[in-house]
């Protein structure tokens, strides 16, 4: 294969169809920002949809926007913008709390769901706070249930009539692998277990069809791929099927079969708004919604197709300019991957803080992996080019081998 | 009592030493906003503090404002401003999650810590969310707790060594009647119980004082009386003495103790940080964050001395100025009520839409009652005499006697 030149990587931003969609994020100048996957860049339309929120609704119609302004339902419209991503029902998704607490809510929903049965599946792998919760509730609970943990290459095999829910993230926060949604929630059903998948790492950045893979339940977060706004409101998916049957741990007003008549006893609403719990943050919610109205005007096939055009071309890059620095490929195989790359050095952390100091933005994750993520709406096929070249500056130099890029910050 | 007119409430406005306050809000025109209790109005340095966060500190720092920023550990930065306001100290206060979130955090934890007893004693006046989260914790747990409720005043008698926790929110939401925080809590302790108070109708309404009062556990919002914005996040408070003894039901990434070692087992931070779960809606937090500096330049007797003399004032302009037209009184007395005041009506719903219609805003809660809430920081006395001239208008014109204020919305 011929050397790539910059030249090159300029020519495919010029044929490629989303390009126009760079113009509509705010970046900072001198930056290449390849951690959408942790902070998705900011809309402009976010900004519009922020100030009206801001000085329109809270400022000037204040309370009264609950109605006017419809306050009241953002967690279903948002839902059903997310369902459009997602393969599933305008009913079937609802945006409220975070990632962690709507986890939360359906695995314990799930376990009682399936009273028989003691056992959450997952792997070691799954992203650690999804771990953590699991065991939270299930300590909660005194202990009847147990957490188990079993290879995400052996999971499918490990399903058995034990499990009440099989809880898994769809694509992996590190080697960025997918699991195979369709394949993996026929094991748990074939099992009689139900399914979770977490969509952190999903939604936005590839296809996803919850209902063509018949899932049973969902989580994903808003800030991510769907470029929410920091800390943005997460959301949750229960299949049509199972929404009469959930019973709400977490069982506040704004899930109330009538939230207005002040009613001392709690009645779950029909269908999925039963899932909400207090009142949510509208000002980030706000912020979300506009900025997934971004994200639908995209044909998620082209974002697909660039997705992986860009991460294929960085990992080539590394090999043409760095392929003496000693860097392995930590990424799953090209199709069997999400939107990210990520490559492996036992000096990983202060490479990427050199990088970092020299506007090239990527992250982090122990022991030794540097992740770059490839948000196809905002990403060009150049910012691929300029973060190898400023990767090869920083090695050629050895300039991460400097005691303020050795020492770790509080978050990486 | 010779009659009171609106040249002595604007004597009153200029003799106010809260007056300046106002101009730090934005408010809308024509519009007499007594329904801070419910929302409270858009602080200037909110929308300040916003732009910040959206443009310079999302749009341009993106991911590395978790650092540059602190947005890493705004929840207890911004938990610490609140401890000021009620009692508590820098580091038994965090903001997180909502009211109901949080209330089930800390309901869970009190039954952990008092094992053999199976009650969660509240009233039936408590704000509905908060027994709903109680149902849902008791169920969840399979139904071996059982929510009691007593009437307010005889609570104190029923606390005996049944009592996990008594649970109740210190203002009541219709009455205004406050709970004599440190004789109750006292009950609660004499009888081996923990005490839970719900501060949503408190914080920055009147002096509150936790520990003085020995509490052990408190929630509260951030929309109310504290301006945080539609939705903003809620706080929780844990006493210093049973930090370490906490057991988090809900144990995301944020209360991990080491939060960015990506560990596979959940290890509780030390201190309130273990009550934290998922990633925090920053741009919402930010939003509070700024409002409780302007909250915290203001005296809190100052506040507690005219949020009387407004109620005062508006229930005798009521009397003199709508004396026929059967309202009554809905409050508790002037010493034992919070910062609103309810007026008691059989067309209360009518009545209040058509004062809203006038840009007079309360809000009405079923079955009779129209609850005016005062904020110090912004209302003025002259707002007390528009609003009792707009009721008379309304009262004397038979204005709410229209279909059109009779329909009930879906958010009232």
């Amino acid at each position: 294969m011929s050397r790539i030149t910059r030249a090159d990587c300029e020519a495919r931003d010029r044929a490629d169809p989303l390009a126009p969609f760079r113009q509509r994020f705010v970046l900072p100048p001198d930056v290449v920002y390849l951690d959408g996957n942790s902070l998705g860049a900011l809309p402009k339309a976010a900004v519009a949809r922020l100030q009206q929120a801001v000085d329109r609704e809270w400022g000037q119609d204040l309370i009264r926007s609950w109605n006017l302004h419809r306050w009241i339902d953002l967690p279903q419209r948002a839902g059903a913008k997310i369902g459009r991503l997602v393969g599933a029902k305008a009913n079937e998704v609802v945006v409220a709390d975070s990632t962690s607490v709507n986890l939360f809510k359906l695995l314990a929903a799930a376990l009682r769901l399936k009273p028989g049965r003691r056992v959450i599946l997952s792997e070691p792998g799954n992203f650690p706070t999804d771990l953590y919760v699991a065991q939270g509730l299930i300590d909660m609970l005194g202990g009847k249930h147990e957490l188990k943990l079993v290879p995400g290459e052996r999971i499918a095999d490990a399903i058995d009539e034990t499990v009440a829910v099989v809880s898994l993230t769809h694509v992996n926060y590190k080697s960025g692998r997918i699991h195979d949604m369709a394949a993996v929630t026929a094991k748990a059903h074939a099992a009689g277990a139900l399914m979770l998948w977490d969509l952190c790492h999903s939604a936005g950045a590839l296809p996803v069809d919850l209902n063509a893979a018949k899932a049973d339940l969902a989580v994903g977060c808003g800030y991510k791929y769907l470029n929410g706004g920091p800390g943005a409101p997460a959301f949750l998916f229960v299949a049509e099927r199972h929404q009469e049957s959930i019973r709400p741990p977490l069982s506040g007003w704004m899930g109330h079969a009538h939230p207005f008549t002040f009613d001392i006893g709690y009645e779950p609403a029909h269908g999925i708004a039963r899932n909400l719990c207090g009142t949510p943050p509208v000002l980030s919610m706000s912020t979300l919604d506009a900025a997934l109205d971004v994200m639908l005007e995209a044909d998620m096939k082209a974002i697909r197709a660039k997705s992986l055009a860009l991460g294929e071309l960085f990992l080539a890059l590394v090999e043409q300019e760095c392929g003496r620095h000693g860097f392995a490929n930590g990424s799953a195989p090209q199709h069997e991957r999400g939107s990210q790359v990520g490559l492996l050095h036992p000096e990983g952390y202060a490479i990427m803080q050199a990088l970092i100091a020299r506007g090239v933005i990527g992250d982090f994750r122990a022991p030794d992996m540097l992740r770059f993520g490839f948000a196809p709406l905002y990403n060009r096929f150049v910012d691929a080019w300029d973060a190898v070249a400023a990767l090869k500056a920083v090695m050629d130099a050895r300039a991460w081998d400097a005691p303020k890029f050795k020492t770790r910050a509080a978050v990486t």
